[in-house]
């Protein structure tokens, strides 16, 4: 890591709520149109000389497009039509209690990045087809350096979990549960494109509360969090 | 749909062998590193005077991509690449024996196709987008000619069902359980490319067999009936 200086980094984000405070703070531009007729968003800018994106899933009906077939096809477009040095996957997740989450903490993936909602055989290499095991950038010294934590993403299509689902998160040391990571870091395997997430916590999916209320009520909190590691990523890399 | 004259017609599979008897059929020839360097796989020729293009979604470590994200990731390269006039989503799937379904059965999708395992929210349109309610093109007309079913596609990333998953099949009035429909349904819709599934039965999600080992013992019928249903869809579309 230490000889890893990214020119062009690219924020990959689901949620508006989620991007707008680093937008704001790089003032970014939106490029008008650069992915239609599809619905992922760009903006870009720079600072100190290097190249920012802050790309979006985009919006149907007023929403934004969460989960893992848009996460999909905006990390395809974004490695083929902006071709990043890196990817940061920055949003909210779920944690756990147990692992000594609390809610605003902000993380770093650590390898490997799992699905928990894909369970398409168990012998032969399809357990492993389904649950991924996708690389992630060694971000354990950034980490240190910026005072986060470090864990391993889980990711799955559901704000909530089935009882398949946690079995999978259990087996495999999910730690940080999100909707999106699995999927970037599958199409950025494909690519060899370099890939950080940076999450923040917004609900605890054993702390008793209903997720999606918990999740609203800490996502402005969360992203602003989000915003301010983003910050010091940037600067990490500046030095 | 009487004047529908698709002259650029695409085969999207999941698996080679849903996909091999039709490739031989009409000579199919493989254009090599088409998508390079993503795993999808291009075979073309044409029949007719109509061009015809099959497409896998590829392999890693051996095995077939199955599942959404790379029924996504395939649907965009495929539209942006080839821009066909009409895609035909053609490959396996599960069906419940209380709809009268049987193995082998050959049915041809009605709108809407959903997803069944994409739990967002409940109100305020999540569970809409959750969901998803894609077209697909009007093929009760087709199916009456040729003979065969219609139904509606629902779509998971997993071989088997939770019981969430299930709730969101019989609320929706799921008759085809695939892994990839929706997924392509998504992406063609963005583009507005005209999209038809034809799926052959290879296991009853209620017959009280294991999934994997039906969907096994079944896979040469079903893909064979494929097959033969997609040169009877490209006989209809000569006429």
């Amino acid at each position: 890591m230490n000889n890893f200086n990214p020119q062009r980094i690219c924020f990959m984000f689901a949620m508006h709520a989620e991007a707008a405070p680093l937008i704001e703070k790089y003032s970014l531009e939106e490029v008008a149109d650069f992915f239609a007729p599809l619905p992922p968003k760009l903006f870009k800018g720079s600072h100190n000389g290097k190249e920012i994106f802050a790309v979006l899933n985009g919006q149907q009906n007023g929403l934004d497009l969460v989960g893992c077939e848009p996460a999909t096809l905006t990390t395809q477009l974004v490695i083929s039509k902006i071709n990043p040095d890196l990817i940061v996957n920055a949003g909210t997740c779920g944690a756990f209690k147990a692992n000594g989450s609390e809610i605003g903490d902000v993380y770093l993936s650590k390898a490997p990045i799992n699905f928990h909602d894909r369970r398409v055989g168990d012998s032969g290499g399809w357990y492993e087809m389904g649950v991924g095991f996708y690389p992630c950038i060694d971000a354990t010294e950034i980490a240190k350096d910026l005072g986060f934590k470090t864990g391993h993403c889980t990711t799955g299509s559901s704000l909530d979990m089935a009882d398949e689902d946690l079995a999978l998160i259990k087996k495999n040391g999910g730690e940080l549960k999100d909707m999106e990571a699995a999927a970037i870091a599958w199409v950025a395997s494909l690519y060899n494109t370099p890939l950080m997430c940076v999450k923040s916590v917004t609900d605890l999916c054993d702390g008793g509360r209903a997720t999606e209320e918990e999740f609203h009520e800490n996502l402005s909190l969360a992203s602003n969090n989000v915003k301010d590691a983003c910050i010091k990523i940037m600067d990490y890399f500046l030095k």
